[in-house]
């Protein structure tokens, strides 16, 4: 098991400065958010993803008696400091963009309003959550935007970064808009539509490829989906072809076959002609191995008749993309705002809206990042999700929250639709460099020299 | 909970294969290899890992009477198939490279005897666990290699894939030599040496730096490891040197500085001289922000006085090389060689061993990869590990583990322990290629035709 709201989920970092927090009764209401800095130009926007999961860990997230015997057994903490820690709830507030909401860099889309201990404690796996879901539907939303109207499923719990990534990338790439997965866990976990068709050994166990596919058509009546490359893949779609009227007789319908090596366009051509020329047409062509976004996009330009795409590793690490470049930072303590001035890693201080304005054809203009209360033209993008550590609202379900993705990729302007990178209008508002110009002024930088 | 044993961890294919396999009544012996197919040129080797998380799912991997209730719900399978689930354990053998050891492409580090029910259904996450521990446990190495008798910590958890890609990743750059990880739970789970200091938001919270230090150090007086790059690293090492004596009047020693920003190598310069000129000799400097193992190699062959590095989302991501393309394909069936012939995917056949031989200076020569039973010159690599689905001897602890990764280290030829692509002899035996020839000569590839 692994424990996913387990406090010890953190840095170390995190309790060391618990504890100087606690020492020095440091208890003030600190203000922190999530955004991503910048994006590398393999990403013209990102959607956002994991507050589901990050709202559930905040409900849940305390110490248990084990746990706290554990750090006490490491001599690192006070006693005091680790009683502290039996009671520790997030008691919090927490403001954020819905799940589908595109976005892009300096927007924060989640903000946390908490006793500073608590909003600090739960950096570390606030960021694990939210970052790895964005990542993911981010490098989904591509695929769905390549590829309309076609069956997309996920492949790629095998080659996840362990158990959860393969979960929580079934359930991001699906918000996207991926039509399901082939993560049985995550059919049971969220309710996503399974796909799943066999292996090349359950042919190479039977070395007679058309007993393989009979036995398999009568195993599973409902879902005949044929793998048709592990020897010759024309001759196998041959061998469908010759199956299908036993199959038809005994009430069988095959309802596709799958193409996994080799040049897959290429194939796809010539089975869907044997396909077709052996009355078939019904039967659709799934092809999987190796794919993108980018093979997606010029398989279907190139006219391939392929009506569905098994996307597995390239999806699941977002090979071209394996992380954002992504923080959680203190913008505001006690009352006054905070801001970092790192070389490189400058943050703009207070507590921030953003807001969005459309065209008449709905499609998005512009966005401008300000502070809360400086009201701006458009749509305010982050909503209160929680109050005083509690949900103010069930969750959406994920068909709702796959039709706020919908409704995102159609609004975005026609140049971020594709692969390539394009830039997108994001204004820092006079009211936010004012106090960045005003928190540098007013710092006593070091006031005890 | 993410259950990490769970048998609904796999792909829904296993289980149409797994329905198909008990509608033909086929039960014999099946084996099956995971191996790494082909290595992109930023790899020169890799370290295996991940085996002691595979035992252990071998060992408790069942179907609860809920997820088998579940699967009814979903009506893809029969009830006497569903039945027959429910008494289904892990009863096979299992040989493999013990963890810690450097392997190549073609050679398997794992190998699966099973009824082939069994071996199959394991396939998805036997898979999804080698595969990350390997590939960051190589990742890892490379880092070590680079950096010599510094202190090295895993920084990743935040961008880790989820949180079990955390945890492992910190066990996985352990054994392949890091020095230890920042994120707590691994320390509890595996006993890892945990590091951690402060991060900005403590130094914001406080505006007043010196009183931020001064409260860390009294609250972790063990453990006083400084960030100086909240706004200037120089005049933040004045304010270390200041800060000393006080420190040392209350009995605390400072034991480091963090630098996080900027040119690394060209502060730690700085701040060194600051340190040294102010009479903090013994005081360390650490680094971290956006590390790899090029920049630890190019800062360290600069001269840069540095004593350890932070190294986060590079490593917890393999960022360069996100995934290994590795494939766990049956290679025998009821006492049968068996090889897939796909376009760019064609197997070797059999059961196989792996052959290594060294020189007299103790480095490794060149490998063999033949048939099991056919005995080379040199180590055979592949070991019973496991037998009737229980382990033959307990797990070796991560401080062995962690040794035979640096004489695996050690061992490497010396252009392998560079950064840039370097070949590595690997022979597949002519009894191999003969098996190969037999298998597809005696294939009767279509009989039902």
């Amino acid at each position: 098991m692994i424990p996913a709201t387990s406090a010890l989920l953190t840095d170390l970092y995190q309790l060391t400065m618990l504890q100087g927090y606690h020492d020095a009764g440091m208890a003030d209401t600190a203000v922190f958010e999530f955004f991503v800095r910048r994006l590398r130009p393999v990403r013209g926007f990102l959607l956002a993803a994991g507050l589901e999961q990050a709202l559930d860990y905040l409900e849940q997230v305390r110490f248990t008696a084990q746990e706290l015997e554990w750090l006490a057994s490491t001599r690192r903490f006070s006693a005091a400091f680790l009683a502290s820690l039996e009671t520790l709830r997030f008691t919090g507030d927490v403001h954020a963009m819905p799940e589908g909401t595109a976005f892009f860099p300096n927007e924060p889309i989640l903000r946390v309003t908490a006793p500073i201990a608590e909003a600090q404690l739960v950096e570390t796996r606030l960021i694990n959550l939210l970052h790895f879901a964005t990542l993911i539907a981010s490098k989904a939303a591509r695929s769905v935007l390549m590829a309309p109207g076609k069956l997309l499923v996920d492949f790629g719990l095998r080659r996840a970064h362990g158990a959860e990534a393969g979960l929580l990338a079934a359930r991001a790439s699906y918000l996207a808009g991926f039509s399901g997965t082939s993560t049985v866990l995550a059919g049971e976990q969220f309710g996503i539509p399974l796909f799943g068709t066999m292996a090349h050994s359950f042919i190479q166990a039977h070395d007679d490829e058309a007993l393989a596919f009979a036995r398999f058509a009568h195993a599973q009546p409902d879902n005949v989906v044929l793998l048709i490359d592990t020897w010759d893949t024309e001759a196998a779609a041959r061998r469908v072809v010759a199956l299908a009227p036993r199959l038809a007789a005994a009430g069988i319908r095959i309802k596709g076959v799958r193409i996994d090596s080799g040049d897959l366009a290429e194939h796809a051509r010539r089975v869907r002609a044997i396909l077709d020329a052996g009355g078939l047409r019904h039967v659709i062509v799934f092809v999987s191995g190796d794919l993108d976004e980018t093979l997606l996009r010029d398989m279907l330009a190139a006219g391939a008749p392929i009506d569905g795409f098994g996307v597995g590793t390239h999806l699941d690490t977002s090979s071209d993309l394996p992380y954002l470049d992504c923080a959680y930072k203190l913008q505001e303590y006690a009352g006054r705002a905070r801001r970092k001035r790192s070389e490189g890693k400058a943050t703009w201080p207070g507590r921030k809206q953003v807001y969005r304005r459309h065209g008449d054809d709905g499609r998005m203009l512009g966005d401008v990042v300000t502070l809360e209360g400086d009201d701006q033209a458009g749509e305010p993008l982050l909503a209160p999700v929680m109050r005083g550590g509690r949900r103010l609202a069930p969750s959406p379900s994920l068909d709702t929250i796959r039709s706020r993705s919908a409704a995102s990729l159609a609004a975005l302007p026609e140049p971020l639709r594709r692969l390539e990178p394009f830039g997108y209008p994001v204004e820092i508002a006079p009211a936010v460099r004012a106090l960045a110009v005003a928190v540098d002024r007013d710092a006593i930088p070091f006031p005890s020299d």
